[in-house]
C-alpha cells in the first residue's frame, strides 16, 4: 500500500481560485495545475484565515486561527510560544525547509527574553517560522530596503544581470520605448516584457531550487514549503508571458453602483477609497494589469509541469502528499478594490488542490464543502499517521475529505483583518484595537462584522452569489433571522478556541476527579 | 512626594469576602486587614477570572483572562510564551519574589522545546510563573505526595515535629479523644485544635518568611507575593483560633428549596451532587467547619497586624502598596455547593483591598464600581511610573479609582471555568473542550454560559442579590432583554482579547500606510 513519506505544500502568492483552468477560467488554461487536482481533490470553497499575507500564512503554518497565534497583519511577529508546521513533522524525521516566501516576522523580544539568539539552533528556527530556510526571499525588494548580499541578486549579477538591484531592474522592470529602465512597480508597465530572459526569473529560479532540495533528499523524508513569490506584484512578466493574454482575456468586472452609494457600509466605501482601490477601479489599469498577472500565473503552471515530470522520473509523485494553494487572493477592481483586504470571495477564497497518493483517495473529486487554510497541518498530521493535537490545533483533518468517506466538516468558514494600518481606519478615528472584521461564511451567507458600532456586512450568497447586495442593514425578518444565526456561529467561534495548549485532551479524559487521588480528601467528613 | 517603591501582593487562598468585618462580618472582627482598607480603596465588587486557585492566579500574574493565558484549570501548564509580574517589574529594578503559594504549573514541553532547563536561568524563573521563589510552598501535601525533603517539613522536624510529614501530622491534624492523629482532611475533625503550636503553624511560618525577605532588602525596591495557604483546607486551626468562633457565629446559609427542584439548571444541578457539595450541605458539616474557617482567617489578620508592625517600623509603610486579596471564595454549603467552583458570589467575588501611599490617592475608601483580578498587574505598573502594555495586558489599572478621580472602568466582569475533570461533566457526556462555563456580571445582572447546548444562568442582582432565582429560561421580555444586553457584552469580551503581543498599540500607530513608505509603491500607475 502506497505510504506519503514526503509532504510538497505549495503556495502562490496573491492568487486568485477563478484564475486556473480547473476553477473555471475560460481563456487561461493551467494543464499542470488541473492534472495536480486530477490526481486528488480540489476544493471549491476554501478560505484563508486573513486576506492578507502575513497572518493568513502564519495560519497555515500553525493551523490556528488569527485570533488564537497573534500575528494580525504583516511584519506583526508570530509569538515564540507559537508552534508550527516544523515542531510538529521534524520530530517524526521529515526534513522541513522552505523555497521561496514565508513573510514570517521573528519575535525578537520574545527570543530575547527567552536568551535564544535568532541565529542558531531552536532560536534559528524560531526565527524563520519553523522552517529551515533552504532558500527564502520574500520577495518584495525596493531598492531603499534591500540587503546588498540578497541571494536572487548574486545570482542574477554572476550571470551579467547587474547592478545594484537587478531584482528590480531586470526581473521586475522593462524598458520603455526610449530604452529606459520601465519599473514594474508602476502599473503603467505592467504590459511590457521583464528585461530578464524567463529562465532566470524568479518564478524559474524557485523551481529549481525546490528540484535541488529534493533532489538532495534522495529518499530521506521532507516536507518542503515551495513557496512563489508570483503572481503577486510587481506585476510584470517575463517573455513569452507578458503578452499571452490580452485585454479581452481577463474577467469583467464585478462591481455595481449600489457599491459607491451612500448606504454602502461606511468601512467598505473607505477601502473605496484606498490608492490602489481607486487605481484599479479604472478599466485602463486593470486591463493593463490582467494579462501580466495571468501571464505570471500561466508560468508558474508551466514550471510546475516541469517539477511535476520531475517528481515523476524520481518516484516522488507515488510518495508524495501535493499541495497546491494561495495566501490570498487579488481584488483587480472588483468591488471597486485593489489588493486583497477585503472579506469578499476574490479575497478570501483560494485556489485549494491536495492530491494525496494513498490507496483510496480520491481522484479528480471536486468538493463543495467548506474547508480553510487550518485545515491542512492536521491533515498532514492524520495522512502521515501522527497524532493530531485537538487541543492546539483548530483546524479539522480533510482526510476524510480526501478518501469521500466524509460529509461537511465545519458549519462556517472563519477570516479575520486587522486594518488598524490603513488610511481607513485613521479616517474613521478607530484605535489600534477597534480597527478589525471578522467574516463568517456558512453555506449560503456571508456576514462580515466590524467593531466600532459600524453595520455588519451580509451577503445572500445563494441568490447574490457575487456579493453585489449587502443586506447588513436590511430590516426584513429573513435577514434578520440570517444576522443571528450568523452571529451565533460566530459567537461559537469565538469561545471554542484552543487555548488550554498545555494539557491534551487525553490527558483531560485521564485525569481523576478533584478528590479522588493521591491522598488529598475534599469534603470528607 | 511619596513615592512607591515597594509592592506588597497578599494573597489568601479560598477567602470569600464577606469573611472580613470591613466586608460585613458581624462576629469575625479583622481590624488588621480593615486597617489596610482604612489606608486605601476596599473593592466591593472585585472578581476573579475564574473560580479556583491556577487560573485565577495565572489572572493575576499576567494580567490576562483565562481565555487568552490558557492555564484553565489547576495543573494546567502557564504556556512559556506568557509574561508575568517578573517580566514587567524586574526590569524596572525591583526583586520579585514569592513566599508562599502560586499553584504555578510549569510549561515543561514548552521548556524543553525551546531547550531551556527549569533549573536555572530563563527557564527556572519561567518554571515558577515568573517570581523567585524565596520560599514557595503550594500547601497540599498528602502523604503520598510529598517529598522527602519539604522546605516546611524539615523545619517542623528541626523544631521537634517529627515524622514522615508533619504538615500532616502536626499542622493539619488534631488528636481525638482517644489520643490519636485525626486528620485535617475530615472535615469532622474541623473544631478540634492543630496538634502544633500557634507559632509554628503554616500562617506564622509564612508570615515570618515574608518578614526575612523585607528585612533583608533593606532599601532596595521589590515586589513580594506573600501568599497564605490559608483558610484553604484542610480545614483546622491551632489554639486559640480553633474555638474562638462557635457554630452559632457563622453566617447562615444562602440556599433554596427551588434551587434543587426539577427546573434547576442541569449543570448546576450536577454540581449539587459533586461530594463536596453533598457534604457541606449537610447543617452537621457546615457548622463544624465554619468555626475553623473563621478561625483561620482571624489568625491570618492577627499576623498582618504583626507584618503592618513591622512595615512600619522599618519605614516600608510610606513607600509601599499593599494589596490585599483572594484567589476565589468558598461555598460552605451556600447555593447547596462545596469548594468554589461555580459563578455564585461565594465563589467568584473577593475581598480586595488596595492602600496606595501615594499623595492624593484616597484613605478608607469604598469602591463599588466592578473590578477585577487582571486589573492589579497594569495598577502596579501605573502607580510605578511604568508603560503599560495595553496590547498584552487585558485589566485596567487602578489607579483612577484609587485617587477618587475615576469613574467606572468597565460595564461587566468575567469569569471562566473549565470543569472538564467534574463529575458533572462525564455524567452528562460533554467532552473535554464543551466542558466551560463563562460568567459575565453587569452593574445588575448576571449570566452564566454553558457550552453543550445547556440553558444559561441568569440572575437579577437588584431584585435577587442572593441569586437564588435563576431566570435563565424564563421568556418574560425583561429577561429576554437581560440575556440580549449580557451576551452582547460577552460577544465584544471575546473579540477584544489581545492577542497582538509582538507589536504594540503606539508601533501600530506609528506605522505608515501600505505603500506608503520604504519604496513599495502599491497599486501606482
Amino acid at each position: 500500500m502506497t505510504q506519503v513519506r514526503n509532504i510538497l505544500f505549495i503556495m502562490c502568492d496573491q492568487l486568485r481560485a477563478d484564475h486556473l483552468s480547473c476553477y473555471g477560467h475560460q481563456r487561461l488554461s493551467t494543464p499542470n495545475i488541473d492534472a495536480i487536482a486530477a490526481r486528488g481533490t480540489r476544493f471549491s470553497r476554501a478560505y484563508v484565515q486573513a486576506p492578507v499575507c502575513g497572518p493568513s500564512r502564519m495560519s497555515y503554518y500553525t493551523g490556528r486561527y488569527t485570533l488564537s497565534h497573534g500575528a494580525t497583519w504583516n511584519f506583526v511577529p508570530l509569538p515564540v510560544g507559537e508552534l508550527t508546521l516544523g515542531d510538529y513533522l521534524r520530530p517524526a524525521g521529515m526534513r522541513v525547509a522552505v523555497v521561496g516566501k514565508t513573510h514570517h516576522e521573528p519575535d525578537m523580544p520574545g527570543l530575547r527574553r527567552l536568551g535564544l539568539s535568532p541565529e542558531q539552533g531552536i532560536g534559528r528556527l524560531i526565527a524563520s517560522g519553523g522552517f529551515e530556510e533552504y532558500w527564502r526571499d520574500d520577495g518584495i525588494h525596493p531598492d531603499q530596503k534591500t540587503p546588498a548580499d540578497l541571494e536572487y541578486n548574486e545570482y542574477l549579477r554572476a550571470r551579467g544581470f547587474g547592478g545594484a538591484n537587478p531584482w528590480h531592474d531586470w526581473a521586475n522592470s522593462g524598458v520603455d520605448e526610449q530604452g529606459a529602465i520601465a519599473s514594474g512597480w508602476l502599473l503603467r508597465n505592467a504590459h511590457r516584457p521583464a528585461r530578464l530572459p524567463e529562465e532566470f526569473s524568479e518564478t524559474a529560479y524557485t523551481t529549481r531550487r525546490a528540484m535541488d532540495f529534493i533532489a538532495g533528499q534522495g529518499e530521506r523524508p521532507w516536507c518542503l514549503h515551495l513557496s512563489y513569490i508570483k503572481p503577486h506584484w510587481p506585476y510584470i512578466a517575463p517573455a513569452p508571458y507578458h503578452n499571452m493574454f490580452g485585454p479581452g482575456d481577463g474577467l469583467a468586472p464585478v462591481r455595481s453602483a449600489e457599491e459607491r452609494g451612500a448606504d454602502a457600509n461606511p468601512i467598505f466605501r473607505g477601502f473605496q477609497d484606498h490608492p490602489e482601490s481607486v487605481s484599479f477601479s479604472q478599466d485602463s489599469v486593470r486591463l493593463n494589469v490582467q494579462p501580466a498577472y495571468m501571464g505570471l500565473v500561466k508560468q508558474i503552471d508551466d514550471h510546475l509541469g516541469r517539477l511535476t515530470a520531475f517528481l515523476e522520473r524520481s518516484g516522488r509523485l507515488a510518495d508524495t502528499l501535493i499541495v497546491f494553494c494561495a495566501d490570498h487572493g487579488d481584488y483587480q477592481g472588483d468591488h471597486w478594490q485593489g489588493e486583497k483586504e477585503f472579506m469578499y470571495e476574490q479575497g478570501v477564497r483560494v485556489p485549494f488542490i491536495v492530491a494525496d497518493p494513498s490507496e483510496g483517495a480520491r481522484r479528480g473529486a471536486v468538493c463543495d464543502e467548506l474547508v480553510e487554510a487550518v485545515d491542512l497541518l492536521p491533515t498532514f498530521l492524520e495522512v502521515l499517521g501522527l497524532p493530531v493535537p485537538a487541543h492546539i490545533l483548530e483546524g479539522r483533518s480533510l482526510h476524510p475529505l480526501l478518501h469521500g468517506s466524509g460529509a461537511a466538516i465545519r458549519d462556517a468558514a472563519f477570516s479575520e483583518l486587522d486594518f488598524a494600518i490603513y488610511p481607513t481606519a485613521r479616517k474613521l478615528g478607530l484605535k489600534a484595537r477597534e480597527a478589525r472584521m471578522v467574516m463568517v461564511r456558512s453555506k449560503d451567507w456571508k456576514l462580515v462584522h466590524f467593531d466600532g458600532g459600524f453595520p455588519p456586512q451580509l451577503f445572500d450568497l445563494e441568490s447574490d452569489p457575487l456579493e453585489l447586495h449587502d443586506r447588513g442593514r436590511d430590516r426584513g425578518a429573513r435577514y434578520g433571522a440570517a444576522r443571528d444565526d450568523l452571529y451565533h456561529l460566530m459567537f461559537d467561534w469565538l469561545r471554542a478556541r484552543r487555548n488550554r495548549i498545555g494539557m491534551t485532551d487525553e490527558q483531560v479524559d485521564r485525569r481523576p476527579s478533584p478528590g479522588a487521588a493521591g491522598g488529598v480528601q475534599i469534603g470528607v467528613w
